[in-house]
C-alpha cells in the first residue's frame, strides 16, 4: 500500500475527517479529541491508530501526556495528486476555448 | 456512506486513479481503458463499477459501445473537503505571523 492508498484510506472515514477538523485547530490529547464525539475512548484510540500509521498525524511525548497533532506534509500526496488532476482539466478546457475561438472565427468569415 | 466516503474510498486504488488519469484525457471505451494494464477485463469492469457508483465516472450509450467518462462534480466533494482544510491552516499561519509581529514590536520597545 502506498502513502496516496493509504492516505485515500484513512480520510473514507468520516469520523477520522472530524479528527482531523479538530487537529488543525492545534494539537490535543486523547480525552480533548474524544470530547465532541459519542464514541468510547478504545475506538478513537484505534482511529488514532490508523491516522498514525497514514501518517496524516504524529504523536508527542510530554510527561505522561501524548498530545497528538497533524503532520503537514502528509496531505502533500493527495494534495498532489487532486492538483495534477486541476492542471489537466484546466488544460482541456484551454484547449476547448481553442475550439470554440476557432468555431467563432469560421463563423465570421463564410 | 457519504458521497465524501466513497469518494475517498474509491481514490484509495492505484488502478482506479490510473483510470482516472486515462479519461482525464477524454472518453474511452472498456477496451481502450483496459488496454495499458495488465489485468483481465472482468477485473478492469469491477474497477468501472466501483468507480461509476462513487459517481467518479459516468457511462454514455452509443450503439453498442459504452464509453465511460469523467464526472467532474464528483471531485466537487473531495476539492472541497482539502480546501477547507487549506483555508483553516493559511489562517493559522496568518495568526502566527500576527503573534511574530506582536513580539516584535514587544522587543522593539523595551
Amino acid at each position: 500500500m502506498t502513502n496516496l492508498d493509504s492516505a485515500f484510506q484513512t480520510l473514507a472515514d468520516p469520523t477520522r475527517r472530524a479528527i482531523l477538523a479538530r487537529l488543525i485547530q492545534g494539537e490535543a490529547t486523547v480525552d480533548e479529541i474524544r470530547k465532541p464525539f459519542a464514541i468510547s475512548q478504545p475506538s478513537i484510540s484505534r482511529h488514532l491508530k490508523v491516522l498514525e500509521k497514514a501518517e496524516l498525524i504524529t504523536t508527542r511525548i510530554e510527561g505522561t501526556s501524548r498530545p497528538r497533532r497533524i503532520e503537514p506534509a502528509a496531505f502533500a500526496a493527495t494534495d498532489g495528486w487532486l492538483k495534477q488532476y486541476h492542471a489537466i482539466w484546466k488544460a482541456n478546457y484551454a484547449r476547448l476555448d481553442d475550439v470554440l475561438d476557432q468555431l467563432r472565427q469560421e463563423e465570421d468569415t463564410p
